[in-house]
This record gives structure tokens, sequence and C-alpha cells, in this order.
């Protein structure tokens, strides 16, 4: 299976692929290497969570609020490849900001919900090295935001 | 109209690039990528804003912060090209870490002053993805924080 | 001397490369850059440090704490080189996420633990960019984590 066939079983749809906040674009590429913005929990054109972790978002919410975010991803990363998710031959990197109170520990727990879907959808390509931050503040009042960064084929290039 | 003549229409003169606070280098190369370390809000050697926003530095305080580190950024950019910034091929990405009070939600208006700058400097080539980090503490107490990503031509050099 | 060398002269013996607290690896490789995911100052299996600078974390705790975090991202380094060092051709940045009070400052006193130990292992060529985020909240507690970037030298690959 592809990654759009493994999205459908999954039973999963891509949103729109979502325009920045601000005087940037969603994702930038040099060479192979396609690296995307700040993504959000973004469900059907609205924030579907907003609060701290640890006070009235609980892991599992954040769990869930990290997976939407990677779906997100997955979308600039479809428009990043021309429609084409095969074309991602690997997921390199996911950098997740979590905000939450002080004392919250749990931040492994909640970004394995962006971890699980990329090998759930890429499968052995989408192994990737993490970064977490347990940030003050957030744009919009999100839980969870989330960076991807992605190897992906391009016409007539060579592995690097 | 290259970089430096932009930058002279818009009155702006590049600082001295700026040496960092501890023990690191403040630019880094791989290839075609540099990418920068810290850069803070100087102003002819001194720090121009301190404080954090939507306390003591309001949004256009910040904005204006940023602009001010995007200069100081473009000043490592001019020295990672050997002085001649028509070799940046490419704004990849800008990372900012602002700052604020709990509840602040403007990074994006605030983060603007410096990709605004990017795009009057470099035109097209100015266009990067972003990232923003609400932090809790910062060095020297500055507002803003401002990392830059580009690709530059190098000798002899072909697109990966 | 190579770094394996300079490690023992330091009296330093490199720690098992540490598996991630969640569904990722370790570290991951795009052509020649190898990226690390979060690296924790364990030693000997245990959290060797726990708290917030500034609070009950000194400026020095935190200088140890950052240089025992530079170790085990060296051990990953090693593990992504085949176990030998004299492959790293260059470490490119440090970034390290600090737990400390809001009011905190010296955080690059604390993140030079971590540069000056590359700058001991790996000479020139341990000179890096670095980047720091003050954190509000940090997986175990950790007062510091580090992620490195370096280029190695990859089997019949030529600097790109």
């Amino acid at each position: 299976m592809n990654p759009a066939e493994r999205l459908a079983e999954l039973g999963l749809a891509l949103p729109m692929a979502a325009a920045g906040l601000g005087a940037y674009v969603p994702w930038s590429r040099s060479g192979r290497i396609v690296t995307t913005s700040g993504q959000f929990p973004w469900s059907d054109g609205s924030l579907a969570y907003r609060g701290r972790l640890g006070d009235t978002v609980s892991v599992e919410e954040g769990y869930q609020a990290a997976r939407l975010c990677a779906l997100n991803a997955i979308a600039q990363l479809d428009d990043a490849c021309g429609g084409d998710l095969s074309r991602v031959a690997r997921v390199l990197r996911l950098e997740g900001s979590l905000l939450c109170v002080p004392d919250f520990v749990d931040h492994a727990d909640v970004l394995n919900g962006a971890s699980e879907l990329m090998r759930d959808v890429f499968g052995v390509a989408g192994l990737h090295s993490r970064a977490v931050t347990g940030v003050a503040s957030m744009p919009l009042g999100s839980p969870v935001l989330l960076y991807v960064q992605a190897e992906i084929d391009i016409e007539g290039s060579e592995s690097p």
C-alpha cells in the first residue's frame, strides 16, 4: 500500500494545506529536503483543541491534537510533492511545541500522536528523529504546534 | 536592484556581524546551507529592546525588535557570503523565540517584522517557512531572538 | 589525536546510545547530515540532574548537565558513524533547551558545557552554531535537553 491508500484505510481524508498566520509560506524546500512551518490541529477550518496540557487539556486530548497536527503536516507534504505522497522518501524529523503547565512531564506521550500517524502512513519511511519544546505561550492558544522535515524524491535527482 | 541596493533604499546600514555570547560561532555552513546562531536586536552595540511581550513590550515594539534581529541576521549572511549578499539564493527558514506573558497569542504579528524585512530585501528569494516559540526565559532578557537558514551560491557549486 | 583518543585523555567513556522516550529514533540522517533526537544528562542509566535552573539547579550544575548531554550526543554520533568518530567531519549545530526560572539570563554559560566538550573532543571540527530555548516545562524534569547536528563522511561521498 502507498501512503494515500494507508490514509484511506485509516479512514482519514487529507485536509486542505493551510496557509500560514503571517508573512511566510507553509513549507520551503532545499534540494530534496522539505521543511514545514508550524502545523496546528485544524479540523474543517477550526482549531479542534485549545488550552494548556496538564490543565484544561488531557494527555489523551493532546495525543489526538498531535495526530491532527500531523495530518495537516501530511497535507503540506502532499502539496510539496505535487499531490503524490509516494514521493516522500523519508520523514526525517518531527519537532513539537507543547503548551503545558510548568510541572508537566508527559511530553513524549502527547507527541506520540504525531509519530505514530507518521509510522502508520509511511511505514519504515516514517521513522524520524524528534524534538519537543514545552513552551510558555502559543499562537491561537493551541496546545500543540508541529513542524515536519522530510526528504522527497525530486525529478532527475539522485540521493545526495 | 540587488539586496545591498534594497537595504540602501530602505535607509538601512548593515551592522557589524555580532559575535556569539558563548563558545560557538555566529553561523555554520554545510554545502549550500548557512544557519545562523541566535540574533538579538542589537543597535549600535546595545540591546535596543528588553522585556516581555504583553507586559512591558508592545506588539509594535516586538515587530521592530524582530526587524532589527533580521537586520543583524542579514549581516551574518553577508559575512557568510564574503560580503556579497547577491549570493543569497534563498532565505529558507526563520525561527523566532519570543519572550511573552503566558496568554500572549500575537506571535505571528511580532515575527512579521523579520519576515517582511526579508521579503523587502531579498524579494521572492526572501520567501521562507517559519517557526515560532513562546519561551519562558531569554538570554539578556531580550523579547526576540531570531535564527535564519539560507541557501547560498558557492563557487563551482550546482544546486543539489 | 582522533576523537576517541581525546575522549580517553579527558577520562571520559562513551555511554550506551540511549533509546528515545517515545515512538521515534535517536538520530536520523539525510545525505551527510545526522541530526539527533533530544539528549538527556544520563549517567549510568539514571538522570544525573533534575530541576529548574535559577531555583534548585545552579549555573555550574547546569554546565555539568549540558556537558553530560553532549557526551550522550557523542554516543549517538558514534552509533551513526558505525563506531568510528573520526568520520565526524563537522559538528554543525547545537540546540539546547533549558528549564529555568522566568528571570534566568545565564543560558549561554550553561550551554557552554556542551559547546566546550565538542571543542575538546573534535577540535576545529567541533566549532558549531548554536540555538538556546528557555522552556517552561521539560520531559523527566531535566534541566537540559540537547540536540546535535553533524556532517559525517559517508562511503564514496564527496562534500556536497
